[in-house]
C-alpha cells in the first residue's frame, strides 16, 4: 500500500536494525481516518476468504482489526487478551507468545464462546516480525476448530522470518508494507 | 442510552455485587456496529466542548475512543499504556492507576508529543468504578497543560463512587449506562 510506506517514510522512526517506531499513527496515537484506509484495503484484499470473523492481540492490534471489521459489513471482532501466567482455566484457548523486543512470555487467552468450529477467521495484527504472535493466534484458531481464512498485518519486517515460515506453510498472508531492511535510520521496502 | 441498558440486561453477566462481565460486546469480543452507534452518542454529548483529541486507557477503552473519534470527524485518539514499573522518561506524562479487581497498581504513560497544551481532551473509556483510570489520565491531560473537555464512559458502577467525585469537582461526565446496584444477579439502573 503505496500511502502506507510514503507513510512509515514520513512519520516512522528507524530504530537500530531492528525496530521501526510508528507511534504517531499506528500504536500510540491513532489516525483514525488512516486506519479506515488500512481496514478498507484489508476488506479487499481478503474478500473471497468469506472471513466470519476477526481475531487479533491486545493492545495495537485492536484499532485496526476495529477498522477491518467495520470494512467488512462489521464483523465481530475478539481480541486474545495476555497474561503472565496460564492459570487452569477450561474456558479459554491459550497459547503462549514469546517477545523478542521485550524478552518476555506471555500467554493469549481467548474466552471458548467467542471462536466456533463454524467460523471463518481472519487475524490482523499491527506488526508481523518473528511470528510469535501470529503463531499463537493460529494455535488458537486450530484449538477452536475454526478454520484460518489468512492473516492480515500493517507491517511485516521481512528479514526477521516470521512471514516467509508462514507463505511455506501456505498461510493466505498479506502486509499493507513490508520491510526487507533497516540501516543507519533508512527503511528499505521490499 | 436505552438501547446499551437492553443489551447489558441481555448479555451482561452479573458477579457477585461488584461486576458486572460485558465481554460479548464491550472488552473481549467487540461488536463494532453497536460500538459505532455509542460512538455518535458521545459525539452528541460532547458536540458542544471543541474536542481536539480524545485520550484512552489500553486496552478495553480503544475500540470505544476509536469509534467516538471516528463520529467526531476522525479526531485524533491516543491511548495511555500500562507498565509496571515508572523508568525515568522525560518523553512521557506518567500518572499510577491503582485497579481495585486486581489489587494492582501500574503506571499509565503517554508520550509528551501526543498531547499539547492548545488540546482540548476527551477522555473515554469503557468503564468507570472507583475512577482511578480516570484519575490517571485526568492527571496527565493536566501535566500536558491541556484542557480537559470531559469524561465519557460507557458504563459507570455508580455505587463504586468514582463518579460523583468527579461530577464533584466540575468535570462534565457522561455514562451511557450508569448501574445503580448489582445484586442476586440482577442489574438495576439509576
Amino acid at each position: 500500500m503505496k500511502a502506507l510506506e510514503e507513510k512509515i517514510i514520513a512519520d516512522g522512526i528507524a530504530l537500530g536494525t531492528e525496530v521501526v517506531k510508528v507511534d504517531s499513527f499506528l500504536n500510540h496515537q491513532i489516525d483514525v481516518a488512516f486506519m479506515r484506509a488500512m481496514g478498507q484495503e484489508f476488506a479487499r484484499l481478503f474478500a473471497a476468504d468469506g472471513v466470519t470473523r476477526i481475531l487479533t492481540m491486545e493492545s495495537s492490534g485492536i484499532a485496526i482489526a476495529y477498522a477491518a471489521a467495520e470494512a467488512m459489513n462489521d464483523l465481530p471482532v475478539v481480541f486474545a487478551k495476555k497474561s503472565r501466567t496460564n492459570t487452569m482455566d477450561t474456558e479459554t484457548y491459550a497459547a503462549s507468545v514469546k517477545s523478542f523486543t521485550h524478552g518476555t512470555t506471555s500467554v493469549a487467552k481467548v474466552a471458548k464462546k467467542f471462536i466456533s468450529p463454524d467460523d471463518v477467521v481472519l487475524i490482523i495484527d499491527d506488526f508481523l516480525a518473528h511470528g510469535e504472535a501470529a503463531a499463537a493466534m493460529t494455535s488458537i484458531v486450530r484449538q477452536a476448530g475454526a478454520k484460518l481464512a489468512g492473516i492480515g498485518v500493517v507491517i511485516e519486517k521481512r528479514f526477521q522470518g516470521g512471514g516467509d515460515k508462514l507463505r511455506e506453510e501456505g498461510v493466505h498472508l498479506e502486509a499493507l508494507a513490508s520491510i526487507a531492511k533497516i540501516e543507519d535510520g533508512k527503511i528499505t521496502f521490499c
